[in-house]
């Protein structure tokens, strides 16, 4: 296996990385158990995060990753820096490569900023999620979390709910469970289904349709990104809920069936999900918060800064 | 003694529980004169800070105890993520649960908040002030303070003056010292006194008949809530400090008496407190400071991650 | 060598101890180069960070440096504490020496807060820039930067372009860059240019002039403050860019004759510099980065906690 600098999408990646990182999570995730949590591995690298746009809990787990290995973590605050704010994207690189740091963990709402970042720096780029454009550590947590399920991800059956035109975690987790051998649907409201499909790809406008013809094992309900709300691609958030969310009805039939859920969190209850929802005995949600602190240490294991 | 995994408030604390926290404070204390102030107890833990009002010295006393301690610490930002705002704090715990921190900090403007997350979650979690209810931290560094000082709290008589009504520090540090052995009175505008008065307190309205009366042998000043000013429960801040302000006048009453003086901090200088009062020799104020490190470090170092 | 308890400024140092800084740093930028980059010099003494301006780049530069020596860092967030906003600098102060932290790093825009608060602690306090007065630390990374480069400044000539005014980095750079043997001249509009001059500066109004009868080894180009527009010292960026810039003609001349560019960074492109300035060979902009960590650790080895 060569050595990887970065991690920017799933395409990009070998099978053979692909199980790497998926393998070596299982060890990571142990060590969870032990009042110790924390191997020696990474002591001395430092970790830098560079949120362009807020997202307390992606990086608060690959803080905890972090510290996990032993690295020293820095919060580069560009929100809070009027300064920083002003300066390109390329400008604060050249500041973070001539620190010296060794992973960079970004998240940018310009899709491909990750891309540009990678190629100004000897660190190990670690794409955090970038406009809707991908999200590769979710799609390894969400791959990691379904394979200790269903020990087997081939022939699994998942239906992706909601926005997917506008999700990277759509775009991510689907490639990914596809590599896998997972039969993928999309189930979304007509002015949120992107036009470009994947041929293996099958889509649904109604729960009835995905539930009577595509029976699937998994699943993954998408966030309704509440701040996109003003641009209308549904009525209300209710009309959402009615249409596309699990209502108890459509809960009773996954468990009868007894068929897991997923989320990427953080839930809207009431939109995506009833609070009965939220309890729901085969409910992943909070396997993939464990999850991807797991495999978010089993990438920066992963991954060599300076490579390539 | 049974191990306890959470610290919510003073009243369900034992007797043998109350005196392991101060005892234990002793040695980490002593630790603060060395050069290297730092013990490996909790190395490989991690604590997480969830700070739904803003408190830097709170936070920051809990953050640097936690690194004398070698935890691992994660300030948990609530405020700044748009998204953790609008969920519920059962969702926010569940997530933080799924993390596997061993230690959850909080502090949160509605009473009984720390109680529903230790429910939720195997974590510890230590209330670091919830609404007008509690701040047993507070108390237990109050207590302590007082103890290095007076050899034994049995007996003592400490007035508490200002804003009982609103505050969990009055309500914890109180109930802490009455417990000990302390006299304990309040001194308040009656806009600002509790209803229902512990039968052990005693009240009064005025400095004159406190000082005259209730012969302190400690002044405890409670910090007035500028942001609650709004709510007019006295007729300015100037009113505040000439009927229960620590004038000049007072000052020289303490001094002469050799009182002790307390305040949870920080001070609104001119308002509870003079310049004058600020440099007074038996002022314990930044000695609170200090022990609340050591006493915050016993605490962590005395609950247990999934006890009961 | 006496110990030092505090760097406030560069006027107070002896030329001994600016030795001991620059060839300190020597050894610790090598570290940079290996995988572990960190050495246990502070383990278990805490370094505290006092911003009361934002600034992300320096900030993290002290944060790093802390972590690379095996320091406990706190960020004392001032900016988002309600509390902490109306309380004194003094009393915070009073409240960080309380906590027994080692090293205080505090930026203030007020021109001698760092004196005041070294007077009231034993930690030892590091000047991260105040007002218009001083920023050692760039001044010390500076000209071990120079010194790399040149091997010795004595002689060297360097001209510092910009808002001289209202400039600690000019005045603290430039201050002990004469120190060490230098030239420096000033180039700056009339309305930025200080009353008060030392004696062996000679001063400036344009680049022709400067380039022609000065004949410098360095351009310094200062940060154009934004912020500070409002003030009108000067028409438009467009006009400060025209008269003061770097414009590509005047690289010509600089790439000619092989002069060195500094700035202290961040840069305002197309205003100080143009985007073709940006990759100037001869450019050490990033090196100063990476030498602002190697000289901080440098300056936190050196200072003593309680000296004095």
């Amino acid at each position: 296996m060569k050595p990887r600098k970065d991690l920017l999408d799933i395409a990009s990646l070998t099978d053979e990385e692909i199980e790497f990182v998926l393998s070596n999570a299982v060890p990571f995730k142990d060590l969870f158990k032990r009042s110790v949590k924390k191997v020696p591995t990474l002591r001395g690298r430092s970790v830098l995060t560079l949120f362009y746009e807020p997202s307390t809990r992606t990086r608060s787990s690959f803080e905890v990753a972090a510290n996990r290995l032993s690295a020293d973590v820095t919060n580069f605050d560009v929100e809070s820096s009027s300064v920083v704010k002003g300066e390109s994207v390329v400008d604060t690189v050249e500041t973070l490569e001539a620190m010296r740091v060794d992973y960079i963990v970004v998240r940018h709402k310009q899709s491909g900023t990750p891309n540009l970042i990678a190629r100004s720096t000897r660190a190990s780029v670690i794409n955090a999620g970038d406009g809707w454009h991908a999200h590769p550590t979710q799609a390894l947590l969400d791959a990691f979390t379904l394979r200790e399920k269903l020990k087997d991800i081939r022939g699994a059956r998942v239906v992706i709910v909601g926005d997917i035109q506008h999700s990277r975690v759509a775009r991510s987790t689907s490639l990914l469970l596809r590599r896998l051998g997972a039969q993928v649907a999309y189930l979304a409201p007509g002015s949120l289904m992107p036009r470009d499909l994947p041929p293996d790809v099958t889509t649904f406008h109604s729960w009835d349709d995905v539930l009577t013809n595509f029976r699937p094992d998994v699943v993954y309900l998408l966030r309704v990104q509440m701040e996109r709300q003003g641009e209308q691609f549904f009525p209300s958030l209710g009309e959402y809920h009615k249409l596309f969310g699990l209502t108890d009805a459509r809960l009773q039939v996954l468990r009868e069936r007894k068929l897991w859920l997923m989320h990427p969190g953080p839930v809207n209850r009431g939109v995506e999900i009833t609070d009965a929802g939220m309890n729901y005995e085969r409910s992943l949600i909070n396997e993939q918060v464990e999850n991807g602190i797991a495999v978010r240490m089993s990438v920066l294991y992963w991954l060599r800064p300076g490579a390539e």
